[in-house]
């Protein structure tokens, strides 16, 4: 059984879309039920204009408020008590709920997630990790664009935290972890990359060293690359506009291109399941503003997966070891 | 006239591509003049193995040594006075070349540039320069991986070397900059980007605000786009590697793509015409180390075209307004 709060008012096609995907996630999956949390009103006549479908797995949690994509998001969450990210998270927290789902603001449920369920020991910021479609087999990206400013601490927490989503959600047993630079070679990189490259060899995972970006459409190289949030947001963007860009090419001279309608649809926000907010104390998923009901159902499928296969209490356990070092460098370790 | 000086032992295919790829310009172009610089016996016989071609507009100019792709650029280039990316910079600052194209290491080139060219007045470091043919037309990216660590000040002359390239390269009269980022409002993006963001806004250039990465690829938003070296070099291996997963993609469901094909083609590195240094005296292009000899000619042929559109009066021109302001913020200001 999963029970996923999901945020009714997130999103450019709320609150219609959303409603949909739920449905349809609902349809698919006889083992879920969901918490749609928005204004009832709202999520009622959205219901009775489809013929008041049974809900004996639906419910419907009060939320009035909503963080939008022009606010500071740190500071509209701390504002808004009824803000419906604020709430779905609360459910987590309260044991009511298994995960949140959001299409709405990433910096939102960011924050919302982080304020309400806290984060895990040894976690500073949460990462954003993202499924890749590689031509080769999917990988994880991480962070896809939750911390800008990222120390090289902040990387190996992202590569520890990666790796245990890799098992859950790839079903690798032991995840090739991959450093982001512009290089193969350990010496290449800014100073960061440098940093962090002595650091992740030292982890108790399988790191494969630099990888380079065509890694990551390509696949083949790492199950999980590690990167920093304004470089992993800059990289998603620009393939997910070179698959675009390919198709507006293809379509201009008039050819069909079926394998490229495919490559595209697995690239397309729907059928990714979302990103997953890495290092806080609950699943929170985080979708697509331009989420369509399959790409909703598609988030709500993966926070239920996240759950079912415990990727909190994975997390939680990558974690102890960087907590572990950290007593030990500190002098305060138990041993 | 144009007179390009040809690192002979640079690149994957060296000597040969390089010798093939020159004997294409020299045929594509009758006011070419090439001198060909590495170890006068391989280039004979290189050329002695083609037939002995006429060489009115050939000449081989003596360097012995090469700089490897495992060593460290700028401490090699020192070290080794008869490096070929050396003469051929010295051949340039003599006045006897107009140009040099290396498809080597782009350090070696860019230590060679700095070391025996100089930089322009102020140029702090020098910006690599790229194409990308964009699906919606054309646009220079830069820094794509010349520098890892800008600051804003960095980004700050990027603009306005890349704005007079775009000039020159692209015919546009006044080129839309933008500033990569990971949204388009001004507030969006890193402390870099949040401080050069008011910086470019100041300039006298046609500054459009951020741009995120799927303006890359797909077009029709900037001419010019604004990075530091290490999100830029990712995001130009990202879209290659995209172009690449998409063919592979094709090719396994056995489909012929000819729009693909002609996409992929404008997007190897033969098409592209190399990368060139911005902010150097001199007219520098580094190819990629995979070049073929098409990618080798188009290189030269990028490097002639530099030379006669007046790329480094162009540059210089543009750094001025950047050197005045500097001076009359230093309380030197001769006016």
């Amino acid at each position: 059984v999963a029970r996923v709060a999901v945020d009714l008012l997130g999103g450019d096609g709320a609150p219609a879309a959303v409603v949909d995907g739920v449905l349809l996630a609902l349809a698919a999956d006889p083992d879920l039920t969901v918490a749609l949390v928005g204004p009832s009103d709202v999520a009622g006549a959205e219901l009775a204009a489809r013929g008041a479908p049974e809900r004996a797995r639906l419910h419907l949690v009060q939320a009035s408020e909503v963080v939008g994509m022009d606010e500071d998001p740190a500071r509209a969450v701390r504002a808004k008590r009824d803000a419906t990210v604020r709430v779905a998270a609360a459910l987590v927290r309260d044991g009511v709920a298994d995960a949140t789902v959001s299409v709405g603001s990433t910096g939102a449920a960011l924050a919302a997630a982080v304020f309400t369920l806290g984060r895990l020991p040894g976690v500073t910021r949460p990462g954003l990790a993202v499924v890749v479609p590689a031509a080769r087999g999917p990988l994880v990206l991480l962070d896809a664009g939750a911390t800008v400013e990222c120390g090289h601490d902040l990387l190996v927490q992202f590569a520890l935290a990666g790796s245990a989503y890799a098992q859950v959600r790839l079903g690798v047993d032991r995840p090739r972890v991959g450093l982001l630079s512009i290089g193969a070679e350990a010496g290449k990189g800014d100073a960061l990359r440098k940093a962090a490259h002595a650091l992740l060899a030292d982890l108790p995972i399988r790191f494969v060293g630099n990888v380079e970006a065509h890694a990551v459409p390509l696949g083949g190289h790492a199950d999980v690359v590690v990167t920093d949030g304004f470089t992993g947001n800059v990289l998603l963007k620009g393939l997910e506009g070179t698959v675009a860009a390919v198709a507006e090419a293809a379509a201009h001279e008039g050819q069909e291109l079926p394998a490229l309608e495919a490559f595209a649809h697995r690239w397309d926000a729907d059928g990714q399941g979302g990103g997953v907010l890495l290092g806080v104390d609950g699943v929170a998923v985080v979708g697509h503003g331009s989420s369509s009901p399959r790409g909703v159902a598609s988030c709500v499928a993966a926070a239920a997966q996240a759950h079912r296969e415990q990727l909190v209490p994975r997390v939680r356990s990558a974690m102890s070891d960087l907590v572990a070092r950290r007593r030990a460098k500190a002098g305060m370790a138990w041993a």
